[in-house]
């Protein structure tokens, strides 16, 4: 089961679990066999067609009761930090009674299923004393500065408490900032650390609107599914703390990315990338810890990428805009060749 | 407006306001007009026949609409450790939903009061890695071994971003154990703490079902009552963190609490002691935190009792039965008489 199951990480989670299938909590690889995909929209493209999906669209808390069993639960749902922050309640109701909902659910089943929950790099925020945040480690105290940041640090304690009761096996990982995101700009603050790559990519413009050395952390969406699928697939007396796990990030800046895509495509794509400021964004990326030391993570063998040019190649290799003519030439053309083989 | 107002701690509490008045938020020191008690049952004592008293007694949540504007709230009300364990639904009811209740009917008013919300060391347990506790800092991380540490840590996170969203002024502080809590055992793992001091001091025996040289962190009723009161009292801009703030406490022993005892008492008041082993409370009590640098209290000049003995003079000073004589003769009977002059 993934809730929030048709968006974009969420998508990508479910084509990853029926390609491979999936050794939960350590035991021995099994196919999936159904695959319940709980979110407010319809899943698109491939999955739509899939047999082994089951999709239940609307509201969540209504379409719990008509859910059979899981042995997995992937818990992704959520109303990302810009929206939670403008609509409080809104934020509270999705993100925090949404994530109760969901254990409740899984503790009234009785089956004491894995529970991998989405946290968030969120949760680290400049606190109210101006502490600098520094290196974050896997026991740094988060002190969260936005609403979405608190109702994912309590969700990670909700999940910790039903997970040392026995009502689900727990695992909270918090997700970096994913980039390359497909599509369009989504209003996150953090918006901008795909534009950057994508827009240029298609020969539009993008605009960066902080600082082009503002430190960042990211992971690519495919690194960052890694880490969810290990997190369901470690053995429960391996995976430790009740604390949520950091999973590894790569700390770069915009400008090492602009230079990442010229080196990628072969040619000067940044100059499509339009350097200003935004004040308001400027703080909120500024608040964001930049650095993480993911020893837990590293310990069950999940590292960052290798180097933001990976970043990109993933993007030109998943999502790039297939050449028209048959022979493929231009910018990223053996990237597109490997993923339609895939 | 104090919630669990009848309580042992809100009863203190409220004597103390009453008697004190309060200078909310570092301004002027003013006389308390009307104090809210709300709380299960009436208060009792001297709180009863006090005409600035208002008691609101039954469900919190089903009062909270009849209380009127408060420009400060203590909120004490919760279900404790032992309580919280055994009904997970009634600890999640009262604790989460309950603080959260207050929370929302503060913002609601619109008038942005001064919240003080205590939590507990029991934020504080030993992780499932077993990684041992050691030294606790104003910026250690807590990873509650009980659902009533969850609760009060997600409590805590609540508090801070209604905070931070201006809807109260809010100030959180961690109580240590506090002993010695006059009247009968309570059922909480902590019991003993106060049970080998108060049950001695009246000529009654009283058992220790921990190792004498078990290290525990201790605060006296009145220290603590003094940390709340210097949460309400602190400045906004002073206050610093989001993150709740440890109030100091004493590392001791029960054998250094025996030996206190007889001291004070002047006699071998210890020998009513039944040293014994229960080992579900060690485990209980060997997971808690017995070490803290409670820096931040201190910079608010909060410091711990400077010995056990204060904690015992406080006792008996504070609660001791009065002799029946007129003599006065015995134990602690300057404390006594102290006591009686207040």
């Amino acid at each position: 089961m993934i809730t929030g199951g048709a968006g974009f990480l969420g998508s990508l989670l479910a084509t990853r679990l029926l390609a491979e299938g999936l050794a939960l909590g350590g035991e021995e690889r099994r196919e999936v066999e159904e695959l319940l995909l709980v979110d407010l929209a319809a899943p698109r493209g491939p999955l739509a067609d899939e047999t082994r999906v089951r999709s239940f669209t609307g509201d969540m808390a209504e379409n719990l009761h008509r859910l059979p069993d899981a042995d997995a639960i992937f818990h992704l749902a959520g109303v990302v930090s810009g929206a939670a922050e403008a609509d409080f309640d809104l934020g509270m109701r999705t993100n925090l009674d949404g994530t109760r909902q969901v254990l409740e659910w899984a503790r009234a089943r009785g089956n004491a299923p894995v529970l991998v929950f989405t946290s968030s790099l969120a949760v680290f925020g400049t606190d109210a004393d101006g502490a600098p945040l520094g290196e974050i480690h896997d026991r740094s105290l988060p002190t969260p500065a936005s609403s979405y940041g608190i109702q994912k640090f309590i969700g990670e304690q909700l999940v910790a408490d039903y997970g040392r009761r026995g009502f689900v096996r727990a695992r909270t990982v918090r997700l970096m900032t994913v980039s390359v995101r497909p599509g369009v700009p989504n209003g996150a603050a953090s918006s901008f650390l795909s534009s950057i790559i994508r827009e240029p990519v298609s020969g539009q413009t993008a605009l960066c609107p902080v600082p082009s050395d503002t430190p960042v952390a990211l992971s690519s969406p495919q690194r960052t599914i890694d880490g969810i699928v290990r997190a369901a697939e470690t053995p429960d007396a391996k995976w430790g703390s009740r604390t949520a796990m950091n999973l590894p990030s790569l700390t770069t800046t915009p400008r090492a990315m602009a230079e990442a895509l010229d080196r990628v495509t072969g040619h000067d794509a940044s100059r499509l990338i339009e350097w200003s400021h935004d004040p308001q964004i400027e703080a909120i990326v500024g608040s964001w810890p930049s650095l993480f030391r993911a020893e837990r993570a590293a310990g069950l063998g999940l590292h960052p990428v290798d180097s933001i040019e990976d970043i990109v190649r993933e993007f030109v290799r998943d999502h790039a805009p297939v050449p028209d003519s048959d022979t493929g030439s231009g910018s990223g053309s053996a990237d597109q060749e490997a993923a339609r083989a895939r």
